[in-house]
């Protein structure tokens, strides 16, 4: 099942994706409910009614992202593809050089919640604070049980379903402060969406991974090439911290992002980022 | 003026700490406002009254922290006291080493919100996941008023107060994982209180900070120290990302820290850590 988080005007609702992508149906949901998106229906005993009558062209609604403001700090991986991880090594702004090129364990990094925007809203650019901003496009986890010490077994068991992120970065300031979360974390820097897929409908194992910027394909791969999977990312968070439903893990991206290019292609305002997930959809933002 | 949240046995409550610190004055706020701690106080048009006649003594509650769950990642920043910038650059663990002994622009990182412990509330050792842990003495500040692009000079406007933070960490965690939020971030991880004093009431420029572990004093030293001070801290972050009303800015500890030493003196079970800032007050915790 797809859930996505639309306004019609008046109201925030979380509706019921078809499948062939024209209408959506919404829930039954208090508009107090719908506010918080997806996690609306995380960890409910009782699912909401679909409302049939109520149904939408999708191509009528404004969607917002399925978690507009996700409970805490986005978990972020890093360098989590070889090819990736290698252009990084080489671009002068890794300061987790000392890591490896390719690291020994997973690198966790946050984003705060409020960088969160929908597909079709505007990464902004503010020349003043970034002259370096890159696209990173990545496949999201969406957590639906609380769990520590989580086995990589069980791992998938406290999945609830999974979405696309462009994990935005300012390279510049992704050296210059050492730790990343203030590069990564700049207002507008985490479209998300266009919707979560529940887990029973996502090959977690083999999907196609792309991103084009103003329609040139930049970054094509495939989670199976992820150097950490899943399962090992939920292991290697929760085994001392209390990983709850609603939590979003963003789990890295592939080779071709800007500075992976010489000279570097940073976006611009007027460029457009599309990324497409096989099995998820599409988001994409204009760049302002 | 000194404001506390704190437990009676049936309901959390925000009270006003008395200049003698032998009584508390709770304040008129319904059970779901007083459930956010001081939070409830932040950004409020008038402020709720005092009731006297439910006035009770300190030593009779039970201290929550000031801020029980903040409203995203706390806000943290590294190797901002030089003594300490070398201590940590020498230990072997400094996965930000390429940003120099002592860093050019503040190193930015975050801890979960709900690694948020109260003062008396226990730090958790769990031998399997860290066998490295390790206090850190902090000044923290809280946010009043939401800002972007917040210049130096007017940065104290933005805040609202001032309390006092561990920042533990799992050091061989922030090694294995280069980023510091896994090592930052385990259950129990953030000792947060006593309460939080009004700006006002701080003397920011010049405020004693100090580390007892056991009653030997590890870490002495003065808020003057600062490498980065809270109005370029405040610049920096907010340069392009909103700050908001209850956010937590860790400002960085002092030399003395356990790995400091030769060997290390890392935390173990039945230690107790006590930090005292001047003008704020005492956060002791027991290590289990």
């Amino acid at each position: 099942m797809k859930y996505c988080v639309y306004s019609d005007g008046v109201r925030r609702h979380v509706g019921i994706v078809s499948p062939n992508l024209e209408a959506v149906v919404p829930l039954d949901l208090s508009e107090p409910e719908a506010e918080n998106g997806v996690a609306a229906l995380i960890g409910r005993a009782v699912a909401p009614q679909p409302l049939h009558d109520k149904a939408v062209a999708l191509k009528d609604v404004r969607l917002d992202a399925p978690l507009p403001r996700p409970r805490r700090n986005i978990f972020c991986i890093g360098k989590n593809y070889s090819e990736h991880a290698a252009e990084f090594a080489s671009s002068g702004f890794d300061s987790s050089a000392a890591a490896g090129v390719v690291p020994k364990a997973p690198i966790v990094f946050s984003k705060v919640p409020e960088t969160v925007i929908a597909s079709g809203e505007p990464i902004r650019i503010e020349p003043d604070v970034s002259t370096a901003i890159d696209y990173e496009a990545e496949l999201a986890v969406v957590i639906g049980k609380a769990g520590k010490g989580i086995s990589r077994e069980a791992a998938l068991d406290h999945v609830w379903g999974y979405t696309i992120v462009n994990d935005v970065t300012a390279r510049d300031l992704q050296g210059l402060h050492s730790q990343w979360l203030i590069g990564k974390s700049q207002d507008s820097f985490c479209p998300m969406g266009p919707w979560i897929v529940t887990r029973d409908e996502f090959d977690l194992g083999n999907a196609g991974i792309r991103c084009f910027v103003n329609n040139e394909l930049r970054q094509s791969s495939n989670t199976s090439l992820l150097i950490f999977d899943v399962p090992r990312i939920i292991e290697t968070i929760s085994a001392g911290i209390t990983l709850l439903p609603g939590d979003v893990i963003a789990t890295g991206t592939p080779a071709g992002v800007g500075i992976g290019f010489t000279p570097p292609k940073y976006l611009s305002p007027g460029d457009r980022v599309r990324i497409e997930i096989d099995g998820i959809g599409v988001l994409e933002n204009p760049v302002i």
